[in-house]
Formats: structure tokens, sequence, C-alpha cells
């Protein structure tokens, strides 16, 4: 947290903001999201509300900034965000998305800053987020710069918080996609982008433990959500996220005190 | 214009919606922009702002969409953004901005639309987004889909704008660069992002008909500022907008009536 | 299965057995794995071993040919391989993995196979293999080839497996690298392959949920072997060994036998 | 200039030749145009014909030798160059026309050259060769080479000029293609190669602010030329060229006189 | 031939005669060649004048229009050419070179151009040139254009030529580099290019069957010429040129007499 | 050869003893083939079984390790490899077969080795395996490695052995495809994937001295052997291969011999 600044958000400030910022050796987190089909109830925009709010939350206790997130994210997976096959699902070739991410991260780095992190809200992008940090740190001249890399941001939650919010039917995160925790969440953080009334319980008539090319359509939710929504709420929301931010919050913050970062 | 749409920002939207927003030919937008220097004055997300801003305010009277804008645009240039040296501006290659844009718009055309358009409000954009949307509607297995460009929009305003603007001292398009079109803009747009305060007259020690890799020190306005900021005013930019987003709206408007686009 | 035939790997095969094996229908499996340390005593080859080993005993019972597998995979990760640092560990960029596998299904596909199967040994090629699958299909010329993709073949043992292998100390499958499993089905398999007095139980001082670039010391194992290699036995291989193709099959012969596989 | 020495396009010489330039700190230009349209009555080598004829006549003045000209640019556009429509028009994409062209320039700073300019002729290359610059740049293991990017050389010429050429009816530099200026500069400088029976007077029926893709017919002035051929005379040509080259060799030799280039 | 035309050089064609060209369904050749030493008697662009002059010589007797020549190609090798060492060698790396060809071929099939042919004249690009005609074959959209690929044209000459030129010293064709035959040919065709006076014998101090890189100095000879220089004489190169032209353009003629190309 | 280790193959180790072969400064050779037809009797994997026994066999004699091989090559061709229409023919595209092997030297290179070779055998994968060398090379951060690329080993075979093979009969080395020697030399190495009585004599209806893009029919030979593999015997193969043996490892035990090598 910079108390004085004018907020977190890297594209609100001017350059001389940013110039102050490296400075004094302040992080920076990149959200990266998808624009990605979230059932009847959730927005296209629900990956990148939840990884922009993410980056915000911690920002309020560490001193990072939060450049602009990346709202196009990697293919939309049947089992797992229902396919590419959803009007409104954008996605970016896996090669453009590295690209994207590594030129951004390349440009921090450029600048001067050394404690980058990528905070992730798609599983798609897994792997993909990896690579561009590992180019980037490849390609840049200077080699003093630490990237964390958040794939799935708070991705064990306590007992407790999953017995809150599954009760006894977890379903796997995988197909956690527009069910209980992202409404929730939702519903916690961003209530007017969520239609609750259209919320409905769907899953996939097959869930196989492999993928296929093209999807087949038993693979695909109709409604596009892959578990239960009708179940969630604010209040679930609520106690799942104050987790996330605390576990995100202090890993990050963490990693960021612990002097310089390694160097290669 | 959809009055009874629940607005058009796209990823807003849930997938239904966008599948109904197909079925009827609604059109979209993407805007394009940069994060980039703005001069002691303008945030870095200025482009951005203006792109998007631009896109919402056609919306208002054409069915189209509005994309997530690309926050992130090709590497800044002196004589026109004042370079990649301002900490704070990040730029992508021209392959990865090409590559991006064209993916973007490649699934748009994938889900059907047939009307789309690319808002573009950074001048080192230019070319790329031509080539982003050529390579878009060469790799569409559709051929009925039609392209907008707007590299420059509402790039020659009336004598009576350019009047109000600039009086007698009009320095050129390319040296506009957080002067004073796009703040006064800004001011009438967004006003809580401009520090009028530190805004300051500026311009490069030299201005080349021709530019220099690696920029020489003397193509650079220290401020970041190309021209006179300080002689904007929030109401030269309501003059100046009016007449932006008629112009656009009215293009685009007439594209987009003229029955089918026309098939390759 | 095909009993009259010479064998299933691909390249032991002529041109013509090919041919008559695309023309009766038959199948394709391509293994994928990686030139990776594993520890004091697994050879860098343990994930090609796997794989191709997977694809046969597939084979026995399947119609379906091994193509040659890819031996170079993705960029070992400290925390699921033990990372890039380790001599021996070869490993290939995500474009370019992603490049090699689409063009090898596509060159399958091109001859005429329809039933395709990708079977990876390798946590770090997850989602790029995918990738590979996407290309390989959006670019074919014909729409009727079918691509199954398992990522984690075998990956939800049952109980009695997980028991048998580790008791109530499951230290998730990311660590499970060159450990107990790993070690069992290669003690199984291909014993001569193993320097079992050279096996040890290690695990990185650290895993965070997040990974970091470059990595840290304390997040990669001195020895490379992430859990406990000492407790892998031949025969807890053999149990696994046993389930796990039964497992493959069962899905392989399932998906191949529902009559053609869809059109896009 | 360079009196004694055998002529200065680079191709002709011997490699020795070469290495004595490279020895006294001689410059070197790359010249770049396109196969191109230009209406019924110039050749398809018009671009490159003025880029390379402008390097030379440079070159009479200035000790710099011309490199092999790139003969293929970018697409051409509808409302600067026709579109790609015509027959014979034959250009590259955006990414393979920057990998030449900084391939180049990367060469020539690998051998030693500091003093290098790109010398475009065609409107649709802007952007691209920048690009291309700023690649060699960033990619060359040496520091102390300079690239001057004439990408619009002579782009704004004297009121004197203006008046000969246009009088009162100047159509914007986009629309003037195979036309007043261009038609003049051939027939001054390559009369040989001009039809000038053949030459019209012609538009696209409709020149909006914006561009669109696929290029609809009534973008494209039916014969090539966007505006007023038969207004051409070798006359003006020569008064043109003059100052065109006059400037174009000022530039050059002021920037490549200031001491050594900048160093990154 | 086509001997009312304006000569077989496209790019002095207007778009007109390129159109015609076509609806008769003339050929075209592109010639491929380098900048690259050549000793210290042959010009840089040995490789792009002999190319080039074949075309246009096959062009004296076949109706084929001659597209302008590739300048640059693939680096220079020790053993071939001498390597990239030698200051005024200029070259392209292998996946440029491929895209530029591969660009330019599928811009002429585009036109309507169904007989083309590329005719190289530098070692190192062969194979690269081969890839470039297929790349363009497999995108186009059209299949019954058909590429000639000479790839060393005129490469087996009569025993009477080898006679004439080698007596009984032939070195192998990689090293016939900048020595006997090309430098005959140059005497015969641009004997304003050649310094005879300068030319050498010269050769590699070792030429071992496989390469090296980075090469090591003894494949090098200093000289740049690899074999005997002074023995070259304008009668021997119009001997050898005689059956060159004779062998390619009987080659040419009857390959594009054959009715249709085939299609795939 | 190193008498105490583990054999050769380095995908059999384990990484510390890569690393002592690291430390020693052993060699590494890469073996690079093909899955390609050859003719009735042998296996697509001819070319990957010669090149791997080829660099095995060097191994015998010198202190070098082998590399997993890369099985897939570039793409066939009609008149050296019967091209890419015969069923099991798996190619990768020239990119692509640059980047596989440009990384694992580049992997090889990171990890210490200094001594690195390319043993090709596949006519097809020329210059694309020197190119993937010279990147390596450009790449690393390191420049004390020296590669060999053995594009064509042991390609001047002695009288003896040629007139041991084809008497008089020589038909070029691009028609020794699936004949005489390859059969002999798999008769020698690995009889067991030979069908000797499958074997025909054959040859394609026309060899030009071009090739042309799409092959035509009567480029191919039916049988996909391009000369006599019924005079095949193993003794002849012997012969060959011990020679070829003897050559290739004398050349690289030679090379690798001569202190350190060169520095860039």
């Amino acid at each position: 947290m910079n108390p004085e600044g004018p907020g977190p958000e890297l594209d609100r400030l001017t350059w001389t903001e940013v110039r102050d910022a490296i400075a004094r050796d302040a992080g920076v987190i990149i959200p990266v999201g998808a624009t990605e089909q979230h059932g009847y109830h959730l927005p296209l925009s629900t990956d990148v509300v939840l990884a922009h709010a993410l980056a915000l939350a911690v920002a309020e206790q560490a001193d990072v900034l939060v450049a602009p997130a990346l709202a196009y994210g990697y293919r939309s997976r049947p089992l797992s965000g229902g396919g590419q096959g959803f009007p409104g699902t954008i996605s970016l070739s896996a090669s453009t998305l590295i690209a994207v991410l590594s030129e951004v991260l390349g440009e921090l780095i450029r600048h001067g800053f050394r404690r980058l992190a990528v905070v992730n809200w798609h599983y798609e992008n897994e792997n993909f987020v990896y690579e561009a940090a590992w180019l980037a740190h490849e390609r840049a001249s200077r080699s003093d710069a630490r990237i964390l890399v958040f794939e799935n941001p708070g991705g064990e939650p306590s007992d407790e918080v999953m017995r809150a919010l599954f009760a006894d039917e977890f379903p796997g995160w995988a197909a956690e996609h527009a069910a209980i925790l992202e409404t929730s969440l939702m519903l916690h953080l961003a209530p007017d982008l969520v239609r609750m009334d259209r919320a409905v319980d769907d899953e996939a008539p097959r869930r196989p433990g492999y993928d296929i090319v093209p999807p087949p359509d038993d693979l695909v939710a109709r409604s596009g959500t892959l578990w239960k929504a009708t179940q969630a709420t604010a209040s679930k929301g609520e106690l799942a996220w104050a987790e996330i931010v605390r576990t995100v919050t202090d890993e990050l913050m963490s990693e960021f005190a612990t002097g310089d970062p390694d160097t290669r």
C-alpha cells in the first residue's frame, strides 16, 4: 500500500508517478483473465473482473501497482470453461497470449520494476502464463527481476471455506466454472453484473479424464454453467474472497520482502 | 442503439445476449489504444480512455456492441508519443499487436458478426491495425464480414473546430500528443484523471521530417507533452468531441446500413 | 489389436502397411514425454519410456499404431520436475513443442487417420499438447478426424492404488516426480534403467502454491527427486500400471468405437 | 561522395571495397519500394525506381553506399495505392517486410556500418520500416549504429513546388498515387518507362476517412491512378526532384556529420 | 517469347500488361540470388546478375515474365561461399528467405499465373526455395498452378563444357565459387563488373566433408575465391552459358507446354 | 569412448552422469532422421535407425554421448525420398525442424557441452540442420561451443566401396533412396526390420534436374524405391558401414581433439 499515492492502477497514473514507484522499488501485478461465457447469469468479463479485483485487493496492503488487465485469454476448453462454441467467448491462440504477456512483462522489467506478479484467473491460461514469464526473464537484459506466477491464486481453500462453498459435493476445480465459487464471488464483488434469476445448476453430460478435439456435444454443458450456480450466495463469496485475498497478499508480501530477488 | 438491451459493453453481457446481438446482425467495435506517457498531467490510459469513450458514444446511436479495448499498443515514437523511454509506456511489438487484434477480429467473425469496426486512438498503431484486419479477413472461413478500420477517427476536423482548438498555431497531428486536443477531450470526458495544474507547454528541441533509431535526446520533449497543453479547456474538448462522435457515428451507420457487406 | 500385423510401432512398418492400417480405420497414438532429470536413480528418458510403454500396452488390445514418441518436452518446472537447472534436462519452448506435435498430428490426418490420440507423460506439457491438437484440427482440410488428448493418463487412481502407493502420505501429483509412482512403474517396466541403490527421499525446501521465475534455490529439491523414491517397489508399479493401462485402454476403445467422429 | 570510388552501389562492389568503405565510416542507404500498380501509364516498379534514384542522388554528394533495393513492399491499400486487386501488384505481409528489412539492417550493422538510412517510397510501408529499424537496433550486439528512417522523404515540399505541382487542387498525399508528382518525377527520371499517352485523370468514387476490409469497389479508382496524371510534366518533375534530393541530402549529411551516433 | 510485348521484365510493365499476360497464360520466373562476396574481382551482385540474366535469356524464347529478383539470399557458408565474415555479404535467415519467396509466389498465383518458375543461383538457397514453393502451393486457394524449382540450373554440364572449363581439375560445384565458371560467365555477360586484374587462384586451407559452426579460420579461403579464378575467360563463359540457357529453356518450355498443370 | 560409463545414450543416464560427462568435456551427438517411406521392404524408421546407429558406432570410440534422435524430418521430396504422398511419411515444415534442432542444441550448450555434432541421415534435411546449428550458436550466451554438422556423413565413399555397391551403375545419391546402399546397411544393422522378399528395383519415370510443386505423378517411383533394392546384401552393407563409421569417427575425433574450440 502506498497511502500517499494516487491509487494503484498504473494506467491512471502519469509517467512521473510510475517513475517514482520504480524508484521506491514498488511491485507491479498484471491481472490476466479471459472473455469467456459464464453461463446464463454471469458476464463474459467474469475472469477479468475477478483477476483485477484480486490485484486491487492485494494493492490495498502491498506497495504494488496494477497494470492494465489482459482481457483476452487462451481458448476455452469444454471441461473447464464450456469451450469455444459459445457466442462471446473470444480467445487468443497460445502463441499470441504468450507473446502479449511476455512483452508486457518485458517492458515493465525494462523500466526497472524488479518485483512482478502475474495474477491469473482462467484455468486454461495455465502454463502459457508461465512460459510468458520465462521468456520475459530470458530476454531481459537485466537479471534482478523476479516474477511471481499465480496460475491458480488461492487454489487450496481452507476446510472451512470448502465446507461453506461445497458442503460435500465438490466437483473439482475445473468444473467449478460459473458455478458456486465464481457466482458467489461475483455476488460479493460485482452484484450488478450478476443475473441471479437466470442462474441454473447444470453439468456436462459426460466429463472424461481426457479431452477431445473437436469437442463432441456431450462434453459441453448446454447452459455454460458446469456445476451448481444456484447455491451461490454473496456471503459465501465474501468468506472465500477474504481468504483468497489474505493468502495471495501474504504470499506476495512475503516474497517481495525478501531482500533483493535472485540474480541469474 | 439497442434500447432494450443491457448496455453495449460486450464483456458485461452474458453469452445469450451476445448470441441475440449476432442474430439481429448487430455490429461490434474494438477500441484500440495504448499504455503510453501523456505528459505530467494526463494518465497513461489516455488513448484507451478516448478510444473506449468514442466506441461507447457511437453505441448510443448505433446497434453495436463494444468489445474489451486493447490497452497495449505499438511502441511509442519520439515525434508522436515521446518514445519508449518514459517509465510506464508499455508497448507491444508490431507482430504481437497484429496477432492480438487479428485473432480478436477472427473470433468475432467466427461467431457470426458481419459488421465490425476497429476504432484506434494511438498514432503509432496505424498500418498495424490495418494488417490485423486484413489477416482476419484472409483467414476467415466466412467471407461476408466487413471490417471498418478507423485509424485516425475524426481526423479532419471542421475549420470551426480547428480554429477553436489551435487558433493559428496547429503543430500537425503527430505533435498533438498530450497537448491541446487530447487534454481538452480528457477534461471533458474524464476530468478526474487530469492533473491540469501540472500541465505544461513543451515541444521536442528538434522535429525532423524523418525518424532516428535509437532516438537521440533532442527528439524527445522532456515533459512528454509534445505541444501546448495549457491551452486546453473542457469546452474545447466538448466541441471537438461532439464533432468526432458525430462524424464517426455517421460513417459507421452509413456503412453498416448498406445491405449486406461485399463478399470476396 | 491387430493380431495378424507386424506390430503396432508405426515406424517399424512399411508404407504399405500404414496404408492398410488407414484403410481399416485403425487409430494412432503419439506418445509425448520429455528428456528431464528424474533424480539420482531414474534415467532422463523416464517420461518417454512411460508414455511409450503406455501406448504399446493400449495397442495390445486396440487396433492402433504407435507413432514415434516426442522425446523432448516443455521446460521442466521446479515444483513438478526440478526445473531447468539439472544437466541433461533438454527442453523445448512452448511454441516449438506445439509446432512439432501439431504438424505430426496434421500429417497423420492428411494421410487419412481419423482416430488419433496423444498420450502425454510430462506434467509440464499440459495445455501445450491441447493447443497442438486444436491447431492440427483447425488447419486440417478434412474434418472427420477426432483427437483424444490424454494430458494426465490414469490421473485418478482408485483408492486401492492410492493406498498401495502412498499410504497416508500423498504429496499431490506435481510432487510425485521421480518418486513413488514413477520409480515403481520403472521398476516394473524397465528395471535395468533404475539404479535403485541411489534412490533417495527428498523434497524442495519450499513448495508454494505459485511459481517464481527465475526459480530461487529453495524451490528446488537438490537430488531432483521431489518426494519419497525409496518406498517404490516393482509390485506397487505393477499394480498401478495395470490400472492405468486398463483405464486408458477402455477410454480409448470406447471413444474409437463410437461410429464416425463428429464433423465440424 | 567518394570521388575515387567505383560508384555507390554496394552490390556492384567487391567485398574489399565494402571493407574499405566501412573503415572510412561511410554510410549506407537501403531503398525500399514496392511492386505495385501505378495506373495505365507507369510501371509496377515506380516506387522502387524513385527510392533507388533518390538514394543514388544522395550518394552523389554524401559518402554513402546504396544497398540493393527492396522491390517488394507491404500490401497496397485502395485509398493510397489502388489495393491488392490489380494484376502485378505483388506484396508482402507486414511480418515478412519487417523481417527482411530488419535482417538486412542487422547484417550491415554486424559488418560495422554505423550510419544507416532507410529511404522508403511507398506510403503503405510506413511504420513497418520503423519497426524493422527498431528490431535491428534492439538485436544488434553493437550499439553505436544509428538508423535514419525516411518514411516519406521530401514529404513537405515548399510552397513553390506545391504550387507548381498542384496549383490549387492538392488531393492529399495518399491520393497522389500514379498522379501528378509521381508521373512528373518518372518523366524526369525514367521517361522511357512512362506511357504518357495512356495517362488519365481518375479518382476513387469514394474516399472515406477510414478504410474497409475487404475493400468495396467504390473505394478503388478503376484505372489505378488516384488523381490527375495528365497534368504531369517532366519539368514539374525536375523542379520537385531537385528539392526532394536537396532536402534529403541535407538531412542525411547533417545527421551523419554529428560526431559519433548516440549509444544506448 | 512475346514478340509484340514491351519486354519480359514484369516490373517495367503496367498492370494492364500483366493482366494481359495472365490472360494468355504466360509464365513467370522469379530469379533468386544473394548479396555475397565473390573474391577480389567479382561484385557482390554476382549471383543476382546470373540468376536474372538466365531468366531474361529464357524469356527470349518462352512466353514468360521475369519478376523482380530476390537480391538477398541465405547465409553464405564457408565451403561454398566463403561464409558470413566477408564485409558486404548480407544474408537472410532461413525463415525470412522462405517467407519472402513463398509470399511472392503466392501473390503471383493469386493473380492467376499458373506456370511459375524459381531460378536460383546461390548454392546455400537450396531446400529453402523448395520449402517456399511448397508453402505457396499449400496456402494457395487455387490448385492449378505449378511451380518449377530450379535450385541448381544447368547443374550437369556436358562433358564438352566440363572439359573446356576445368580440364582435369574439377573441384566440385560447392568450391566453384567466384572461380572458373562464375568468373567466365561474368566476363561473358557483365564484363564491366569484373576486375580481372585482381582475380586470384585460392582455396580454403581445409575442405572437410562436413561443416563447422562457428566456422574456424582454416575453412575460409582468404580471398573469397574458393578455386581458380585466373583460368576464367569470356569464351569459356560464352560456351557454358549457351548450354545452360538452352538446357533451362528447353526444360521450362517442355514443362509449360504440357497442357494444364496437375491439380492436387 | 568412456569405458567406465553406463553407455553413451544420454537419455538412459541420470542427470549426475550427464553432469560428469560435461565436467570431463565429453562431446554429444544428435542423430537426425525422418519418418519416411522406404519402399515395400524397409521400415519408415530407416533414416532414424541409420543416424542413430552411426552415432552409437562413433560413441564406441569417442567420448561422446548420444542424445535422443529427432525422428521427424523435413518433407520428403519426390526425387530423393518419393515425396509426401506415401502413407506413413510424416514430416515437419522447415521452420519447425529448425526450431526443434536449434533448441536442443541450445539446451546442450547451456548445460556446458562444448563439442557437439549433428549427424543427419535424410537428404531433405540438408541446409535446415545447418541453420539450426547457426541459430543455436548465435543465440548461445557462451561462445566456446563448436557444432559439427554432418549433413551427408560418409558421403564420398572410396572407389572400392562404390564398386562393391554399384558396379558401374551409380544413379547419384539422391536416387539412392531405399535402394542398394540403404537396404544393404539395414540388412547389416537391423535385418529383422527388412522384408527382403518384398524388395524391388524401381525408379521414377522421369528424373529432371529441377523439382516441381506439386509433384506430378511421373516424378514418383510407384514402389517408393528410387533405384535397385534387390542388389543389396548384408555384406555390401557391412563393407560400406565400416568405412562410413571409420570416416565419421576419425573426422569427429580429429575435430574434438584440437584443443579448445574457436571463440567468436
